[in-house]
């Protein structure tokens, strides 16, 4: 424990906290980067300088994703949102394709595939008010599916799978794919469950305006006519992702980030390993506390809580701006919840580190004894 | 005439040059913003903090472009070469859509325009290889045209319209769409004649990943349903440009270029009329210095040069390499031209001081007399 913080504690959902020696790099470099005499936002984008902050960003990524090497790795813009619509216009054929619905993200994504494709909802935790995750061995998948669409942790609902499906395993040979958005990098993932995986990078990796896919090659060449050629993943893969001018300085940006995480250690551990070691850890410290309190309350089902983002409530939810203003005043940061859910959330993503979830359990205690 | 230069002069075409200013602040405030005890990258964009951000930038740039309350202005991702798909995606109804031909970028607007409307050549400078502007008196109109595109500064061939057509004068009625990624904010815009105006930021606005579109309220609302729903115009508009998360903190620095430029002055003008003068001057400099070498060549036609983008050649190419270290080792970055077009190009914009373009033509001229 550290006691009071040199700097608040941000436990926004995204965009969101930032390691601090990103941001102190990304400043000290910010009018000349490595004596180019060039900032990176000033650097074409097919140079020789800025195509080597590029090739280093993917490589380290590969490495601590361990991506296979029948895997590309596309670095795009719009944010998971507009992947809604890119997935189902490079991956569908026009066909069938299934959804697993668990919250709010996997819901926006099967309602937007619609434009594109026949949409299945192989399951659906809706009537658990999204508090639950569809047993696998339950799902009713189509034999004719182009993929099945997951998302592997919901921001707004608080749900994760810890363990990603087996489909191979379940007699469908449809590929999966993920939205991995705000758990990418907090855990490995087992790639040989996936065909793509799509994320902003704005909660794990970096700023907003950079989205990562990761897809296997065989899965390319497939786009519908009407896909915008900056958005098909041939032609962003066959341009290593400089068919249209890159985000440059959010790929700058996620690269120092990558940089960091491969210096992380944890539990005897290095890189994304490290860090679930420590977002498990933080996680826990959290749960536990609001389980053990008379006051706040988790309601998503134990073995699919998300380690990243913690929805909770008040009992009393007339106290809420009184909690949030507390917060604010004691530096922890974005505690509010989404509109959607009310009460608070909680983000702990890979930036957090575990004195930011100690300092929240500590307000949390502080607080819970001023309304006894 | 400041000497040598503290810091590179950069001319490349985009990404591209930064205000030194802006820079400088983005740096100082990377850690924490105004007190808020977060970097800009690190702030929910629902928050506060980012909404006051991004409404300042909007007041601004409406401002800056004395852009009118019949238009919206939307911040958006994907670029020109995404929005080359977005804007037939959102006003051709699939139907019959004008080009004007003048260069690299009008010509692949209209190739990916195909997969959405009928494409119909009015006008193209091919047959002088994009060195000169059709005269709109000559444009082939059609009727039935849902709108007319061209690109009023191209940048890889460096012209541009120092007038914009008058359509309606021309007997035409339909919209006006201009791609003014490269010269937006270096002149004023006369928005009596233009429907939409689209630009890549990371010429003359801020960093790369970050898109404008000023668009009038009346061509909202006309989406074909295959347009994916983060693209849709009347989407982003009624969303405040935070449908999906927005590139906050390009919008940021975008927003430091236009407080930057509403403080330039010149020739008894402020912001982007004082930009001209100095964009003029800048310009009439090297052209007048290439028109009156021996050994340096401008092949586009006198009265359509842009003042942007400069493509020049050495009438003995084999000096190019030789032209192109010397310029790098006084500190003149980026000169190399467009791998379509060869040779050299100088990209002026608002960030370039009229130093940079002197110590530009200082260096042509020494460069010239050792080649006697």
């Amino acid at each position: 424990m550290t006691g009071i913080p040199k700097r608040p504690y941000n436990f926004s959902a995204g965009p969101a906290a930032m390691p601090v020696e990103v941001l102190e790099q990304a400043a000290a470099e910010m009018l000349d980067w490595q004596g180019s005499g060039m900032s990176v936002m000033e650097m074409s984008h097919r140079g020789k300088a800025f195509m080597s902050i590029a090739e280093a960003a993917e490589r380290d990524l590969r490495e601590l994703l361990a991506v296979p090497p029948d895997f590309r790795i596309l670095f795009m813009q719009g944010g998971g949102l507009a992947e809604n619509a890119i997935v189902p216009m490079n991956l569908s054929r026009s066909g069938q394709v299934d959804f697993v619905v668990t919250g709010s993200w996997s819901q926006k994504s099967a309602k937007e595939a619609r434009k594109y494709a026949t949409v299945h909802i192989a399951a659906s935790n809706e009537a658990d008010q999204h508090t639950t995750l569809p047993d696998p061995a339950g799902w009713q998948l189509s034999s004719s599916a182009q993929y099945v669409h997951l998302c592997s942790n919901e921001t707004i609902d608080g749900v994760e799978f810890h363990e990603l499906p087996n489909l191979k395993a379940l007699g469908c040979v449809a590929p999966l794919v993920i939205d991995f958005s705000s758990h990418v990098a907090s855990r490995p993932v087992d790639w040989s469950r996936v065909g793509l995986a799509f994320g902003g990078a704005q909660k794990n990796l970096g700023p907003a305006g950079l989205t990562l896919v990761v897809v296997r090659e065989d899965l390319l060449g497939h786009a519908l006519a009407v896909c915008p050629s900056a958005f098909n993943y041939q032609t962003v893969a066959n341009n290593a992702s400089m068919y249209n001018t890159p985000p440059t300085y959010a790929i700058y940006v996620a690269g120092l980030t990558f940089q960091w995480l491969k210096r992380q250690t944890e539990g005897g551990a290095t890189g994304v390993a490290a860090m679930e070691h420590r977002n498990t850890a933080k996680a826990a410290l959290l749960y536990d506390f609001i389980d053990g309190s008379q006051l706040y309350l988790n309601k998503v089902a134990m073995n699919c809580r998300s380690r990243m983002n913690i929805p909770f409530f008040l009992r009393d939810e007339s106290r809420n701006d009184a909690f949030l203003s507390g917060a604010q005043a004691a530096g922890l940061l974005q505690l509010k919840g989404h509109k959607s859910v009310g009460g608070m959330r909680a983000s702990l993503y890979n930036a957090m580190p575990l004195e930011g979830a100690q300092a929240l359990v500590r307000y949390m205690r502080e607080f819970e004894k001023t309304q006894a």
